[in-house]
C-alpha cells in the first residue's frame, strides 16, 4: 500500500558538539519520507521555494518518493537554526523562518487516493487536520508532533487525537501533554484521549508502545556515537508507518516488528549530519542491524 | 547449587516524596539475598549487632537463606541514612554508622563450599577481595559495588574486576569508573579491564548485559508508582545470581532470563518502602511479571 506523508521540506542550519551544517536538507517530511521508502511507496505533500536544490527533488523520486504533491511556491524555502549542546538531549531552536510554509494550504494531488495510509508528519496540527478532512483518509492514519504545538495549538493537537490510529511523541512531549510524570500514566492518558495506538519515544533509551495498555517495549539502537540527533523522531515515524504500509495485515508481530525498524532507521539518522546517514544507509545496512537488534532483545 | 552472599545487613532510615521509615531491613546483602532465594538456597555472610530483631533472622532462615554466617557482635548494627527527591534518580546520604561493620573480617562457615556460586554484594571492594581470597571460589562469581568504592577504593576495585566472571554497575557509575560517557564505551572499558560479564543497570529504563561485547538489552519492569528505590540494585544482582545458580549450565538463553528476573525482583522491591513489597511478592507473582514483560519485548 502507498503512504501519503504530509509535512515540512526545510533546509536545516544545525550546530552541535560534533560540528555544523547550513541549509542542509531537512523537515519532519523529509526524514519520513526516505525512512518510510525503505519499505513502501510514498506521496509527499510539502512545499518548497524556488531557492529548493533540485537535486534534493531528484533524490526522492529516485527513492520512488512521488513528488507531484510537492509544491513549489516563488520565495523561500522553511529554514530552521538550532543547537544542540551537552548530550543533546534538547534542540535550541535559534530561529525558524516558515517562509513558504506561512499559510500553505495543500493541493491533494489527483494520484493520492483515500485507500492509502497516511501519515500527518510532524507540522501545525492546524494544517495536519485540514490534510485530515481533505483526504478523508480510509486507511491506518498515523500523526506525529513536537513540544511547539503541545504549547500552542493543544486543542487542535486534542482534537486532531481522537481521529488518528497511531499517535507518536516523545517522553518529554508525553509529559508535557499529559500532565503526568509516569510514562506509564502519559500512556493511559493518551490513550484515553482517542489515538488507538500511541509510541512514547525515549531516544537512547527506546519507546514504549501502547494498544489497549502498554503493549510493547523496544530498545533504541545504541551508537558509539550520535553525530546529529535532528529528524530522530521522523524517522521512527516515517520507518514505523512505511514498514506497516508494507503489511497485508497488522498483527501483533507486525507492530513490534515496524517498531523496531523505526528505532533501527533513526539509529542511522543521528549518527551523521542531517539526512546523510540515513541517504547512505541501504537496504541491506537497515536488515542487518535489524537481526542485530532482535538478538539483543530476544529471550 | 547454592549461592553465597557477602554483604551488609543494615537497619535504613529512608525517607522519599512517598513517605519515610525509620531503621527499616536494609543492606545489600539483605535485598540480594531474599532476592536470591526466590531461586536457590543462599549462605549469607554478614554481621549485626545485638539490637538487630530477631524476627529478622527467623525470616531469612524460613526463606532458606542459611544464616550460620550471620555473624553477631557487640555493638549496634550498621546504620544507614539517606534521602530521595524528584525523580528519586539519586540518593542523598545522610548518615553511614559503620558500627560492627568496622574491621570486619568475617569467618567463612564451614557449610561454604569453594564450589558454591558467590555473589560479593555491595560492600568496601577490599573486605569483597579479602573475602575472595578466603573462599577460593570455584563456581560463578559477582561482584556489585556504588560510586562511594569508585571514588575512595578504585584501585582495589579494579584489582577484583580482574577476578570476576559477571560485575553489576548501574549507568552513572559505569560513566565513572570508565571516564566514558557513551555507555557502549564504558560497558567496552570494564569488560577490558577482566570482568568476562558486565551489566550496566539503568533504572527504569532497563540494563545493557555485555559478554563479548554487548550482547542483551533488557527493559524494566515498568510501575505506575515507586515508593523507594533503595535495594533494587542489590535485588537485581541477587535475583540474577539467584536464577543462575538454579541452571545446570549457563547458556545465552539462560543468561537473558536471569538479567530478566533481576528486573522483575527489583520492581517488586522499589514498589514499596524498604524490603517489603519483595518479602510480600510470591513466586506466582515473579512469574506473572516474568510472562507479562516477556510478551512486552517478545518480536
Amino acid at each position: 500500500m502507498r503512504l501519503t506523508i504530509i509535512g515540512s521540506v526545510a533546509l536545516d542550519s544545525v550546530e552541535t558538539p560534533f560540528g555544523k551544517k547550513d541549509d542542509a536538507l531537512g523537515g519532519s517530511a523529509t526524514y519520513s519520507a526516505i525512512s518510510a521508502s525503505f519499505f513502501s511507496p510514498v506521496n509527499l505533500i510539502s512545499v518548497v521555494g524556488n531557492d529548493f536544490p533540485k537535486r534534493y527533488v531528484t533524490m526522492y523520486e529516485k527513492r520512488n518518493i512521488d513528488t507531484t504533491g510537492l509544491e513549489k511556491k516563488d520565495g523561500k524555502t522553511f529554514r530552521w537554526k538550532a543547537r544542540y549542546e551537552g548530550d543533546m538531549s534538547h534542540a535550541e531552536t535559534l530561529s525558524t523562518h516558515l517562509n513558504v510554509f506561512d499559510g500553505f494550504r495543500p493541493v491533494i494531488p489527483p494520484n493520492v487516493k483515500s485507500t492509502d495510509n497516511l501519515l500527518l508528519a510532524n507540522i501545525d496540527p492546524e494544517l495536519q487536520g485540514w490534510i485530515f478532512r481533505k483526504a478523508k483518509p480510509q486507511g491506518l492514519v498515523a500523526c506525529d508532533t513536537m513540544n511547539l504545538w503541545i504549547t500552542h495549538k493543544r486543542k487542535e493537537l486534542l482534537k486532531l487525537l481522537k481521529q488518528v490510529d497511531l499517535f507518536l511523541l516523545n517522553d518529554a512531549e508525553a509529559r508535557q501533554l499529559s500532565g503526568e510524570e509516569n510514562l506509564l500514566e502519559a500512556g493511559k492518558w493518551i490513550s484515553g484521549k482517542g489515538a488507538k495506538m500511541v509510541v512514547i519515544k525515549k531516544g537512547e533509551h527506546g519507546a514504549l508502545f501502547f494498544k489497549d495498555g502498554l503493549h510493547s517495549v523496544v530498545p533504541a539502537y545504541l551508537l558509539r556515537k550520535i553525530s546529529d540527533p535532528t529528524g530522530a523522531g521522523d524517522t521512527f515515524a516515517g520507518g514505523m508507518t512505511g514498514y506497516l504500509s508494507q503489511q497485508r495485515k497488522i498483527t501483533n508481530s507486525i507492530l513490534k516488528k515496524s517498531l523496531m525498524y523505526g528505532s533501527i532507521l533513526a539509529s542511522f539518522t543521528v549518527e551523521k549530519f542531517s539526512a546523510e546517514g540515513l541517504l547512505k544507509a541501504t537496504k541491506a545496512d537497515v536488515n542487518r542491524r535489524y537481526k542485530k537488534l532482535e538478538r539483543l532483545v530476544k529471550v
